[in-house]
């Protein structure tokens, strides 16, 4: 079975009739699920998480950005994300038997569908990006809404695909196609901050940790402690443990635990998996493959200390 | 008192009257001392070392690039080290009461002289460089002495100081300043060079994990073990410590111990230091910055592993 995740974001996150109408073209799909929408009302933004077979999900994709034209003017829009879209961004991740080369192919197949029907200019990003410059999602969202009218003018900002000038109400979209990323934050029994940043410098990349590690300080006021927060960008080369356990490592010189971690959003079965390898491997205990979901999610809680982790957090368990 | 360290390579690894005529302008000065002059058989290459006073060192720099011209000649210069002139490179190191950037300022200085005084072409790289593509040291110096007259007629490669072509007989040479580089050994009680190898591949840069580290297998036949052997190019970013946590944490899954480590070459006092913070913070014992060279060694050979290591390794302890 060929699966991708995919999660367009909608720059609309309070009008919950609004939103119901833009996301039904992505509801009840053979070859594809979706999974979730979360609207986010500081953000003014909903961000749709849609697993299964990407062949699949190309037309719903199509008239679900057409429902977004027409319901949302981002002329009257506000919030505190960043965005310059109806719909802001569209990634293909792949997840089993797709490549993430595949994966370009349906961000630009996509691409080419909505700027040819709806005259929407479409960049093309992470992965999907014809030019160094137009990798990272910011370099291309800056300046926003408001500026990109002025931004496409300029020839190095020319769209890979549609018209040269934004859409009235629409505004642009970027479409790419990106390794899944985990944001994984791990729960230290203290509540001075200093000690999360210090600890957060140590391992990422901007400061010279791990390459794919992003990271930084969070304080939970209601819980009473401080998280090392992060984003392991490829966790085939930066695993969950390794991070995890250079987290315990550094916390030592503080006399501070790490006491328990979380998954934010989903995260594909392998990463785990990965992980619990290195601890069985240590505990000379027999790897079965084959586990089930329960027993990776009680396997994943003792040995790299999940809460509130269920089975669903898996992208495979919901396919 | 300011201290640099300056470690030039020569091109002469073999005829050992030669490397004495070579390093003699360096010998016996009052601001700085010559610490070693190791010549290398198969590379045919010998590194010399100097610590002290940087503005006393320049006069007698200039002196020994003119004994190496005039008793190199790299038409008939074989060895197995990438090499491109008599003198292949000269980086200056700031060690204490100097900045880098002050290093650069002397790096310019001997290049400005050699250059004038020898028609020598000269580059400035590393922290010296004065174009992007000629910060790493490899891609200057790729297609060497050899390839080096056609290289320098692609104005991408005009030299920085000096005449557009090469010398004749000693071809060109690089001049920079960067920061110190720890040669870091860890010996694992193992003689699968596999192990070593997946280990390395977990911390260094190149493969996904710690920025500031080179690292590779290797395996020494005569003690019967394999070890990582690595380059640490910035120890403030990514300290000894943390490096020789995160290499016993990966070896536990193979059930291999890592039962020791060595410095190749000298390091910093304060890469120590630092290092010696962490095991303290984690046993709680009271951190003395004032403690001798001697228990400095001591320590060292205790809580990071050090064998073979005396206080002449540090750079301090030769002022």
């Amino acid at each position: 079975m060929r699966v991708v995740q995919c999660v367009p974001n909608i720059s609309e996150g309070r009008d919950l009739e609004k939103i119901e109408k833009i996301v039904e073209p992505l509801k009840h799909h053979q070859g594809f699920k979706l999974i979730s929408y979360e609207p986010d009302k500081d953000y003014n933004r909903t961000v749709i998480t849609l697993i299964g077979d990407p062949d699949q999900m190309i037309m719903p994709l199509i008239a679900f950005v057409k429902q977004a034209m027409d319901l949302i003017d981002m002329n009257q829009h506000h919030g505190e994300h960043p965005r310059m879209g109806a719909v802001d961004v569209i990634p293909f991740i792949p997840i089993q038997e797709v490549t993430l080369d595949e994966c370009v192919d349906y961000a630009k197949s996509l691409a080419d569908h909505v700027s040819f029907m709806y005259q929407i200019p479409v960049f093309l990003y992470a992965k999907a990006a014809q030019k160094k410059e137009r990798e990272n999602l910011p370099d291309i969202r800056r300046g926003e809404f408001e500026g990109m009218a002025e931004k496409l003018k300029d020839p190095m900002w020319t769209p890979d695909y549609g018209p040269l000038s934004i859409h009235p109400t629409f505004g642009v979209v970027a479409i790419g196609a990106r390794v899944p990323l985990i944001a994984f934050n791990i729960d230290l029994d203290t509540s001075d901050e200093k000690v999360a940043s210090t600890i957060a410098k140590a391992i990422r990349q901007s400061s010279g940790g791990y390459q794919y590690i992003q990271a930084g300080p969070a304080l939970l006021a209601e819980r009473g402690h401080v998280q090392v927060t992060m984003n392991i960008l490829d966790f085939k080369k930066n695993p969950i443990y390794r991070i995890l356990e250079t987290v315990k490592m550094e916390a030592k010189r503080y006399h501070v635990n790490v006491m328990s971690s979380e998954i934010v959003g989903l995260l594909p079965k392998d990463a785990i998996m990965d992980s619990l390898k290195y601890y069985y491997a240590c505990e000379k205990k027999v790897f079965d493959k084959t586990m089930s979901f329960e027993v990776i999610t009680e396997e994943a809680k003792t040995y790299l200390l999940f809460r509130d982790f269920d089975t669903k957090k898996m992208i495979e368990a919901n396919m």
